[in-house]
């Protein structure tokens, strides 16, 4: 058994689709928005939902219990919801045991490990099926090289957390393909994962390999591949700074694209601390990237005017663009096209 | 059980002295440079040394067996000395499991946990003693608050790892308390950790709570007292960066003295990566120490000159001071009297 986890451990997270989307009893769709997050990114990966009773969420997707989604193509259950606290209510063990039973791996990205789900363990043996913590890196991770690798690659980047690096390297990912590029989304965090079906938790890595887990998650590749990484909180937060930096300098990358909230004008959950300008952000970014790549830059700025006005939503973008001279998007309104041109052609 | 752990979880470490150093059978200082730095630091911690066959370092420490050295007034063996590899090899085992039967703490550095020593767990339960593995943090850190918190704070950076940031901080602490001063050496590193007794081995700690750590490092404190933070690793690291940027956030240094090897031309270890000028790094740390504290500075320059024969090392020391306007010392060579002058008064 030792000996299989540490094998365990040396294997990259691989997590394996299409999935059957478990929603629990959520009662609106702000506590499935990770279901919804999958739905829209990858409905190809969607063959189902299971709810409870009391849900009052909808996907859209045939409603089909765990046997039957297997049936139909399903590889594991997915936790789709996010309960206050991030636990693992008592009401959900059953369905997540008749799901080990019908065959399918449970993929969660919740506080509680699937391995303290009262009988999961044993489901599991019993069917020789996976449990997937996404929060949880099983990997180890080596100490970064520093060693410039082949291949592109795209980091977003942000003036604060959750205010769209996720979206926007996935909107990036698909524009570039959209082109005939070869671009591939490299997820940082368990959404992310769980969308892309590999990736890393960065955040729930010990500090000393942080960039080395972030060199590993975007290696060496072909000269004209593009590797589109999400990224995580921030170079001015107090709290994950170390996280944002350890990515920027394991992900070596060539072009940045600056995410940023306008109608923030303090760090989130941090209200005492201002937000850096965008000049301040863009500045400190190119510093620190071009400490493991001398030609690191800034793209592009993608907004997220989720709170504006739809007049204010078009005159702030417009307005960022003409100030800072780089092209700007809000990745739910307005085209990318003038920043894949930036990214492919300095 | 499950109780206890957790219970142990939320205590900082507390290591109890003083020391049996324990040697194994090390041919020279190198291997036994943990030992030697605590003998000079804290030589009141030191009890006597236990030695193999075949060692040939002395301490000049007497040499005790466990139960003398237990008689004698020692509360713990620590393992003061480094084999490549960092493994503990079998032939310390009998030595380890004594100690325990005599009723002293095991304190170790090495990679391999003591709880995987054969037969040392048993004699830790059966003795009730601890087994203290300072490389593995053993406590729950919380996400940082980045709120200002009384008390003075001065942090050793550097422009690279291995290059007298714990050796500086030790020795300003002894500076400013030989002022009378209320200063506290603060240790991050596992020798450093021993030497104070306590401390966080911060490059082991999860990075989303690296900062979190360091804030719960250097608590609040009386206004006119001094936390005297042992750095770790450097902003400009391919690395280690993100450990030394949660440090540098977590921490909210006052003042920051900037260490450097001035024969150093690339980073450790990393022959092709530059490194920073002193220009660049001072302006690096203290733009990043100033998104957690405003009044962030850096009051003097810590040069390591040991590479240098008697006269360039004064040279370069006096020409480093002439040229960046700051107090410069090497804290093995010369005082450090204008460097704490600048500490305090700006």
């Amino acid at each position: 058994v030792k000996r299989c986890v540490l094998l365990l451990m040396t294997l990259p997270l691989q997590l394996r689709k299409p999935y059957l989307l478990f929603l629990g009893a959520a009662t609106g769709p702000a506590e499935a928005k990770t279901a919804f997050g999958i739905r829209d990114w990858v409905p190809e990966a969607c063959v189902a939902q299971l709810r409870l009773s009391g849900s009052r969420v909808d996907l859209g997707l045939p409603d089909l219990a765990p046997a039957a989604a297997r049936a139909a193509g399903a590889r594991s259950l997915l936790i789709g919801v996010a309960p206050p606290g991030g636990r693992i209510p008592e009401s959900w063990c059953a369905s997540l045991i008749e799901a080990a039973d019908a065959g399918l791996d449970i993929v969660s990205g919740m506080h509680t490990l699937l391995e303290e789900v009262p009988g999961l363990s044993e489901a599991a043996a019993r069917n020789g099926i996976a449990l997937a913590n996404v929060r949880r890196p099983r990997q180890g991770f080596s100490v970064a090289t520093g060693r410039p690798r082949r291949g592109k690659r795209l980091l977003t980047v942000g003036t604060d957390c959750a205010l769209g690096k996720k979206y926007t390297a996935l909107a990036l990912a698909r524009a570039m393909r959209a082109r005939g590029l070869d671009a591939e989304f490299r997820a940082t965090g368990q959404t992310g994962i769980m969308i892309a079906g590999s990736g890393v938790a960065i955040d729930a890595v010990v500090v000393d390999f942080v960039a080395g887990a972030a060199e590993s998650l975007s290696p060496e590749a072909a000269p004209d591949h593009w590797d589109v990484i999400e990224g995580q909180g921030s170079l001015f937060h107090p709290a994950y700074a170390g996280v944002t930096l350890g990515l920027v300098h394991g992900s070596q990358p060539d072009v940045m694209i600056l995410c940023h909230d306008p109608t923030r004008t303090h760090i989130f959950n941090w209200e005492f601390m201002p937000l850096p300008s965008l000049d301040a952000a863009i500045a400190r970014y190119v510093e620190v990237a071009r400490d493991t790549n001398p030609a690191a830059r800034v793209a592009g700025i993608s907004l997220n005017t989720s709170q504006l006005d739809a007049a204010a939503r078009q005159r702030v973008i417009a307005e960022t663009q003409a100030r800072y001279g780089l092209p700007c998007f809000d990745p739910i309104l307005t085209s990318l096209d003038a920043a894949v041109d930036k990214v492919l052609s300095p």
